[in-house]
């Protein structure tokens, strides 16, 4: 079982944040009501020895986004966090933009990007009709390339292709993306100006979409829509360490047997760990694997038998079409200074 | 950890076949290509002990649904299947027919029921404005009533209303249903004539649908379209037992050490387990727990930290729309003897 | 030509404001911005005179929806109108209300009641569960029926059976209709408490849906999406004959030449009108009938060729999408005290 | 009224048919069952003196595409005519093609070349993964560059840009366009290798869309799918004029009393017409005048009071889910030698 080749599989994840030591020097954190966010700010060196690009990240954390409460807060802080990502990546107001809107609109958990993308609005051609447009707007275009799927051409290659004609000043993209923890599930919104990294949406998008190939600005906004078994079975193990753990500690006391082992009471505190003899008595050898070898052990398990599921919640047409009209209207506030067009 | 009160939590399952033994001498099975089939039929004393009505449940068996191939063969055997449950229900030729199409069809894991009832042909004011149908129809509508989160009615209700109205002979009902085993999930159809249990569909029909309740043959078709996490890491847990017996059988063997660990090798074959002792140095307790212990500790990490997630596959659109396509062509099949209504 | 004989053909017309002349002292007209209503109560006698049912009926004139602007003021307006004839029903604030969206989701044309329905808050299960509501809140449910081409069932016979089940204390439906005007398409919002009357929506909703139907007051909210060629033709002659003789008038007139010739100049003033002996000569005998005439000659030229086309307007998505937000959001603000559920 | 200025308004035609003058040289006719085909050849003469590009021009006429049969005899012509407009084009069978879906997927009345591209099998990724494809199967790429409106990219700027970049050896590009004849409306299908004039779809492609632009053959197919006001007055207009010279021919006929006025009778028919005496009579100087200049005035009447509504008729939905479907499948099985991807 140790004899594992870890070579053999890179482990896949989208969010910076799952790469960073609880409380690195790299990350600064905030709460605004009950909406939590990261900004993280890679260099060189930093960036080679987690191996992402040199760039910013931010991360911004919430709950259940069909709460009308949490929905106002959350998109508070993505026009806030949007607008300090332009400012960071030298971005100015009269720059033009083109938006696109990544993955497959067909499909409910890939749709993100593209019904993103839809709810911004465009006046490149109003510019170019008028030779002027009102206060507060700046030129816009967008972009929805389509999957390589259907379109049989790779998706970078049509923007790049589009992006040389039309020569915005900079770019934002939209995409979903594939997460590897099950808490950050629709549940987080991850912003970059690193670009797309390739393979790491749920989509087709296989070649890189960044500076680095189109020569300005990329910024890319990401929600995590579905997540593997391997993931699900892998957190749950570690979930089952924290709940044993709890249950022993708190075994003879009255009190914590009425408060409910919710959330609060253990998940994030690191004093409910298993020693290796209590992980071994419960979890036997795969309860001491580290957490790269866990997923990997799992993996070998679920992909040759056909069952690593890529999988999303049952309700996620509900939250992509709240999560879309908040990040439409969060560009269309942050890149011009105006509300949403859809009324 | 085995103090857990196992009365507490009833573990929900929608196929009958997850409660009936390998080789149940109340089951009968066959296959066709790469179809398989199981017919059951519970007598009252069946019945009791496992907890289901008595009547007929068929399960058809099969792979991924968007093959053509596979298509074609499963929809041979459904329309088999229907005309068979027809007959066993005493169900004749010009009994009229009322087909419903229960769920949510704003939710992609959630409107299979809805969709397919829409393939379907009706005919009933043809035949009210004619007083006479073509050859090889039968009198037949539909009803789509909804779900209760936005009707604000109890489903059954509005169903009942309509049956006492419309007096159909018979009805056909169609829902999404949740599954207990990942191999089932998008992979089988079943069908019965004892109706909709109480809660097991993933809608909002709480309240029976059945002949008991309507007087009239209720003959059910179900597709499990969502899985709980409980049930992925459940699962998992058993595969990785075969895992670790199928790899120690043939640690020197360099024949098999070629042939890909897939689901043939040893999913289905009962020679790959562990000894108690073997599974303890693997698993730990959690590994020795029967599969029923296991789901109910699952479920008390998951649960009460908001984890237990209900899921379905992120390829769900397109799945759904061949299931829909394939269950309307099969009741139109059946029920009348013509070919579906969208070319 | 003039042997036509009168009686075969039915006018067909939706809303009564076609019927009342100018001026007529059954109705009373006021305007708010740039949006006009007119409020008409037919008592016995009038309403024999008319061939519409006795009661209220309210008609809100507007021009492009899809205009921010216009879209607040129709809401304004909208709310205000149904708050008056839920008061003039008597209808209290705690009578339950059912929502009725009427036709084919799948026809843009004939969407307009299900959207709109579908955007009303239900809470009738909620006050089931907890036996109470929020302050502001009606007990409300929402039936879609569906149409007669794809249930197969009376549209009424549905809704019948559904309202004896729940019993509601009045019925608010909502449909498309059809109308005998170009310039009220999709520019107009009718609502009366009596009912709709058979055959006069463009779907399939034959028998009457009226209290006298129900013995609960019906309130209903229609709103003409088509029109057909018929109407067309007959109304363009008449524009025609206004078109000719501001000409006529005109025509020495410099600065009337720079006037654009736009609505406002000629359309609502009675003193472009022609003499009998211009209207031959510009429009022959065709132009001297009466419009009712005019309308059974052109029909009967177009519709045994087939080419009595029912039409509705190439920008039908967009415009029904924001007529359905409107209604659904002033139904909300009417029958609860709430803002929309689409947030 | 004679002194319109003809040269102010440019009549604006999609289709060369309407162009082309009865038993023309330039035109070859046939009929396959209930399916007409015009195919009609410019070359550089007729092309100057018709205001149209020189190229092949072919045009296929049908009734009701919902019905089965029609839609089984219009498929296998769209075939048969698409296959010989590539072998016009001098396309060979291992020529690569560019699949481009015009319009708006917003707007019913204008997503016929999106939803009809959607259907088309693209096969260059495999080719690119694999260096191969199956027998029957030609390189095969898909665009879909949305409309300006939502783009704010001219459409014709980011198709040159993609094509550029793949290089495919011809384009197939389609749209849905407008008529100028009531009785085309959604029962005609043009096939041309000219490409698509500027204007002349009802979307926003405003820059020609032609071999003279991206130097590779271009074929086009397109649907009219609307029609303005104007037109539907004109062709009533000239209804009217048939149908009272046979109500006059045939007054005194008992037998033709009871024949039905239907189409045949008469729309074709070249001996009803009325002298310019009996026009004066029925509809005034109006009805002598010229197709163009009666078209002038109506739009001269209809535009300025903003009623030159261009309508689609209300089952539009249905006959593009059908001619989109048609359209793909034919698409497949000339470019490729397959059955459609949608089973």
């Amino acid at each position: 079982m140790r004899e594992i080749d870890l070579s053999k599989y890179q482990i896949r994840t989208d969010l910076v944040v799952d790469l960073i030591e609880e409380n690195s020097s790299l990350e600064q954190k905030y709460n605004y009501k009950n909406v939590s966010v990261s900004n993280i700010s890679l260099d060189k060196d930093s960036s080679l020895k987690l191996g992402k690009k040199p760039g910013d990240y931010t991360t911004i954390y919430f709950d259940d986004i069909t709460d009308t409460t949490n929905y106002k807060n959350v998109l508070k802080i993505l026009i806030d966090e949007l607008k300090k990502m332009l400012k960071n990546s030298k971005i100015t107001d009269d720059a033009s933009c083109m938006i696109i809107g990544l993955g497959n609109e067909k499909s409910t958990a890939d749709e993100l990007g593209v019904s993103a993308a839809k709810n911004v609005t465009v006046t490149n051609h109003i510019y170019n009709l008028t030779g002027s447009l009102e206060k507060g707007y700046r030129i816009t275009t967008c972009l929805i390339p389509g999957v390589m799927g259907t379109t049989g051409i790779e998706t970078s290659d049509i923007i790049s292709a589009v992006v040389k004609k039309v020569e915005p000043d900079f770019v934002l993209v939209i995409d979903a993306l594939a997460s590897d923890s099950i808490d950050r599930l629709l549940k987080t919104i991850q912003i970059t100006n690193t670009g797309i990294n390739p393979g790491s949406g749920i989509g087709n998008n296989r070649k890189e979409i960044s500076s680095d190939v189109f020569n300005i600005p990329v910024i890319a906004i990401g929600v995590p829509t579905v997540v593997d078994a391997t993931t699900i079975v892998s957190d749950t193990l570690n979930y089952m360490k924290k709940h044993f753990s709890y249950n022993i500690k708190n075994k003879d006391s009255v009190t914590d047997k009425l408060i409910p082992s919710s959330r609060i009471n253990y998940l994030k505190n690191n004093n409910y760990t298993l020693s290796k003899e209590e992980t071994s008595y419960f979890l036997g050898a795969l309860g001491n694997l580290s957490n790269e070898e866990k997923k990997l052990l799992i993996n070998d398990v679920l992909t040759p038998i056909g069952y690593n599921l890529v999988v999303t919640p049952k309700e996620i047409d509900f939250i992509v079409f709240k999560l879309t009209n908040l990040i439409g209207e969060a560009i269309n506030k942050s890149i011009h200074n105006i509300s949403t067009k859809n009324i």
